[in-house]
């Protein structure tokens, strides 16, 4: 492994003037700070503050992903994972991320200059320069909704889609339903592209038909239900699953402006369990992402990754919750 | 939750029986012990013991598999498990099953009788006794190598078959086979399903024509590769891809039988890297499962599902190894 001296050397500068590009003093200009953190990184210089055991700090970044309170996606996934590190007396920093940060700084340089052991990444997608840089990397980093081929300091954790959605077609299926309509998140997600072959995994064990009218991607916000539930209507859907709650209660919002009733005319189920689930008017049947559970198989499997324990993905079990949305098909 | 004297007004009999049926107490008959434990566990009563948050007490049960010797499969797999265990102050015991143990007593009531809080098991098949009992059981309980549905106390822990196969065929590619012969284990292991669809679908990306007559499955002992060897060399392979080095060192005497060179001839590739396979003339490359880390991640997912973080899932990065059974395609 690197060492400052070696660093020097390939650069022919001072150790003293190394030292300080990875600390970050100041008294040295911003681009020689960034040859010597870049260089560091090509050379697999690793700090001290990164393979200490005894305190570690790790960082937590997000985007894309709305976490400030409670009624939120990230609010509990991010508890779950301070919960857990906490236990393990590491420090968690938040760091929200945008495009022009990660046009700014590579991955690594980043991560040796603030001296993180490891990194947990909240909903980046497969375009995020990051993620991208991700191939390569040797710091510990931990993906939610996200897997990387091949690099084993890599490691995805989520809820296993297929159980969900198949947890939600055998519901609807029980009550009658035949034809289901599918509304999914966006496009160019793993997490969608897993849903959708969910969905008509599931159809077709149930022998129902998948009905290509029926199926429509759209994004993870309620007000995408508009563009779909007319035509989801329209071609004879009983019931509309949703890839996410907030989808759901924009589909609830569009029935309701069509005259039609849920569950009474359409059964709507949701995906997450979201706060919002329980106080919606009907509540919402939903499949359950346990959120504190997944920050804390975060940590468990950053702290493997730390530790060498080369973990590829972990999945958790996805709940149904039976609430008002649903109900017997009539037709 | 149920009390001893819950199960006492139930069966009629008296506080002090039930306690002697739960602990084990000789003074009674085998068929009484028999019917307190089996209602206890109907009723859904665990002992103080297994819910001692203290010290708990696990098992691993272990059958179909070696695990005596380091040069065995399952030997790793428990050194690791324990290594973990022992962090935690968890009293971890072996049991060696067969199928009349499984026939004499159901898989609860023997948890419930010894005070364990928690399972791992290691070589069972989905036709086990115990392993249907799964379906229903509230013992949180580690699978390796198979998965059930729909049980949130249930956890499944294995390499990532998918990206092991797939650095295999991507070697081979690299070196120039088209024609790839795959001899699988047995039929009826989740195992060797994944492998199998793996095997096509990166067959299939990597542009190389899948031949029926060069898939075939097998067992999981040298002595299957005499039935298909002379068949797959008969269809112009010259690669064979094996899914355990058991199998590998079969596949390469045989051959060797017929006068063929590894790798001059046909290249051979297995898969676990098990001690044997470094030893082998020519040493085998091969797609390492890490065993000690299997079972390090069997303990994390247990003590995930004892403390009800519901793990679906968990897979290790397969890792490939080259050494000298593999080279360039002459033809």
């Amino acid at each position: 492994m690197a060492t400052i001296k070696d660093i020097a050397n390939k650069l022919g500068i001072a150790v003293s003037t190394v030292s300080k590009g990875l600390n970050g003093a100041s008294d040295i200009s911003d681009e020689m700070r960034q040859l010597v953190l870049d260089t560091a990184v090509e050379m697999g210089y690793a700090s001290k503050k990164m393979k200490a055991s005894g305190s570690r700090k790790v960082c937590i970044f997000i985007e894309n992903m709305d976490y400030e309170n409670i009624e939120q996606f990230g609010y509990e996934i991010i508890v779950g994972f301070k919960l857990a590190a906490a236990r393990r007396h590491w420090d968690v920093n938040v760091v929200p991320t945008n495009l022009n940060m990660q046009t700014a700084e590579k991955f690594d340089s980043y991560m040796l200059k603030n001296g993180y052991s490891g990194a947990f990444l909240l909903g980046f997608t497969l375009h995020d320069d990051w993620v991208q840089q991700l191939n390569k990397t040797s710091v510990p980093t931990v993906l939610l909704d996200n897997y990387i081929e091949r690099n084993n300091h890599i490691g995805y954790v989520g809820t296993d889609n297929y159980e969900g959605i198949d947890l939600a077609v055998s519901h609807l299926y029980s009550l009658g339903h035949k034809k289901i309509a599918f509304l999914n998140g966006s496009k160019n997600s793993m997490v969608s592209e897993q849903r959708q072959q969910s969905f008509i995994t599931s159809m077709e064990k149930h022998g129902l038909e998948v009905n290509e009218d029926l199926i429509e991607y759209g994004y993870y916000v309620p007000d995408c239900a508009k563009d779909y539930v007319p035509g989801f209507v329209k071609h004879g859907a009983t019931a509309i699953m949703c890839a996410s709650d907030l989808i759901a209660t924009g589909v609830i919002t569009e029935l309701h402006k069509l005259g039609l009733k849920v569950p009474e005319d359409v059964s709507v189920i949701g995906f997450d369990d979201l706060p919002i689930a329980s106080q919606l008017t009907p509540s919402l049947t939903t499949i359950r992402q346990d959120r504190t559970d997944l920050g804390k198989s975060a940590f468990l499997l950053l702290d493997g990754l730390v530790h060498n324990v080369t973990i590829s993905k972990l999945l958790l079990r996805a709940k149904f919750i039976q609430r008002e949305s649903t109900g017997p098909c009539k037709n």
